[in-house]
């Protein structure tokens, strides 16, 4: 992740990152939550999807990158912070309900997905991987995490099915990255324009409803 | 996989060698193409989940050897065609009927059974892992992509309880590939009979009905 | 696994626990047996369902923390008795009950639990990684054999759902161990004390039938 960071503008640049960052795994954090208090699970499995939510598509690219330490390790105030998240969650959430929560994910999620997306691209173009092979790093980074979620949770992934564009925006946000990166963009336009992108369609196709064609005629 | 190729005649051997594998990988992709189109699953779905089937059981195996590049970043033509592959799928596959392609994908599944199966074998014996595990190696190349299917499709993995034998003969393939190394046998006729004996068994069992006994009576 | 011995009494010390690890993988191994018949798996899926569930943890633990040889290739003999107790299990399991096999497995799976944990924790603060980081390292040590076991059973991990407290111990006793070793412990009391623990608490929590709290009132 410092990868990047030289070519940043310096200070507002980082913290901005930082902040976006940690919004968007607040988000994807929330969605396990969620989804595992709905399957009624108990609070170390709840706990558990929402860490495996969270992190589970970043380690499972370093994990196919070869790459020590975590990012989860580097950054380990995320971990206290989202085991301090989870416990604070236990004690309010009860008498909530979920749909406003869902509904002020949308936001941070779509940054989330437009943001790890060209994380991952980058750190695997930084390997000298072929471009197919980073943007896939890119889409596994932003996606696999809510897949991880689906499988404990014992669901079809809803990336996969539910018609909705949202790993294709990462796919083609990722390609965008590859572009703009080949194009000479510095690397903070790079990724602007790509998180600006990868965001902006995925919440334009929530909000108009677009839909994947059927497989099946 | 170039570990053996010195071994082999040259020019037909190589060849034939990589028209096996390609046509292997096409089975073990469709064969994730069409489960994920019975279940309904969107078009990125039915796309992830035919090179989850593809690449997984390599993937998984060079992730427990620790071997990089794996090896669809070495043949990165096998990720662009698989791409291809999926798209051309979408478009034609939708007025057809899936029995045909079905039974038409037994003999490539078959002959992948058992190359995938000496592949990983002989890439473990050659980390001089012992031949228990290059065994478990080489049946987990050429059975894991299939599980990993079944599980982001929700089922039981179809290996597991179709009562069919499959990772069965991969495990006998196993033993005799490393068999045939103890007694001195050329790597390339090692290959030839183990692919023979795995999917020849592989074969005779669908046609014959073969069933595995059942745990309890 | 070597790390800790030589503070260990030197012969005793040494079989004592090399007793309970075997108890306890056995233990593992049973739970995915009997999970697996349940399910109505055959044999082929019966056995790769017990080795799952013996070995996942462990093998997922040293796939995160980048070690190799993973544990069951340093000691190959727990591979070659797994699978005899496997062939074992196959002819004598068919006419008997579950209820008793399963009371006898739940002092071997509580060992399993602290000696697991520890073992893990250990390991990943050999490697000088964060003790938040080490105790989840044992956690997914001691508990992920079985999630790994139910998600191939296709349910939803039961430790994540059965509002017993079982991996909640398991992290319990994880601090302890780093919290030892911190005080200056020697390894084999930190080990000792950690295993009692952690199983005695597991074994309380089941003999009274303590239950998590829900997570919505």
């Amino acid at each position: 992740m410092n990868h990047l960071l030289p070519a940043l503008p310096p200070v507002w640049g980082e913290w901005l990152r930082l902040a976006l960052e940690a919004a968007a795994t607040l988000a994807f954090a929330m969605s396990g939550l969620i989804e595992a208090a709905r399957k009624q699970l108990d609070p170390v499995g709840v706990c558990v999807i929402a860490f495996v939510t969270a992190f589970g598509g970043g380690t499972l690219r370093d994990l196919l990158l070869d790459r020590r330490p975590f990012f989860w390790v580097q950054h380990i105030e995320f971990l206290w912070a989202l085991l301090a998240l989870c416990i604070v969650a236990m004690l309010f959430m009860r008498q909530r309900h979920f749909q406003p929560t869902e509904r002020a994910m949308l936001w941070p999620d779509a940054v989330g997905l437009g943001l790890f997306t060209a994380v991952g691209v980058d750190l695997a173009l930084g390997l000298q991987l072929p471009p197919l092979v980073a943007v896939i790093m890119g889409v596994i980074t932003s996606v696999f995490g809510g897949v991880l979620r689906d499988i404990l949770c014992n669901d079809i992934p809803r990336a996969f099915n539910d018609h909705r564009p949202y790993a294709f925006w990462a796919f083609a946000g990722g390609w965008a990255y590859v572009g703009l990166g080949l194009a000479g963009a510095p690397a903070w336009l790079a990724l602007a324009l790509t998180v600006s992108l990868t965001a902006g369609l995925r919440l334009v196709s929530v909000w108009r409803n677009w839909q994947l064609p059927s497989w099946r005629a």
